[in-house]
């Protein structure tokens, strides 16, 4: 996975937990593709300063995943409903008559998973 | 929601942002069911000293969900999930014709609040 987008998944499910100026600049950085230095002109702070913040804010994003395994969890998910979706697709143009069935045991066993979460 | 099955919840999602002693009282007490007298004579501390440490564990499972929100989210998935399951079982016996299509739209409407979470 990309830096950039494994950064915004982070963000997405654990911004929130970053302090009102991580998330400031997470979101022009890695959101708005701001800079360093027109981050640093426009809070009137150093390019440095800017960078630290950034980084201490992507390793607390990266703890709370080591902790919580969420975005993990949940990506693994999301491939799942795109498979199953996928199934019934071709099951409905005939191209897998067993699709259905399939599609139930995807979805079977992302419930049992969350149940045992 | 009865309050034993909530904290459970919360717990599943954010109990590893706990200290081990407030992991340790919460899967005694909701967990393996043991009153705040046996958790404070096995830990030799009052059973005051007990009580205090599952409110305060609660409150801080609370405030995560509060600002991260995740059970809730995935809770309302949970219930889509097992909503499609029972539309491709009702497609099969006959009981529902647009059941594919029904599950179709669920599942691409989980994909698409994930992409915009």
């Amino acid at each position: 996975m990309k830096e950039f987008h494994k950064i915004n998944l982070l963000y997405d499910f654990y911004g929130s937990l970053l302090t009102e100026r991580q998330q400031n600049f997470i979101e022009l950085y890695y959101g708005d593709d701001l800079s360093l230095g027109e981050i640093a002109e426009q809070f009137d702070v150093t390019r440095q300063a800017v960078h630290d913040t950034l980084k201490r804010a992507e390793q607390t994003l990266g703890t709370y995943e080591e902790k919580l395994g969420l975005v993990d969890k949940f990506s693994k998910e999301y491939r799942s409903i795109e498979e199953a979706l996928h199934l019934i697709q071709r099951y409905q143009t005939g191209l897998e008559p067993d699709g259905l069935e399939k599609t139930k045991e995807i979805l079977e066993s992302i419930l049992k998973n969350r149940q045992e979460f």
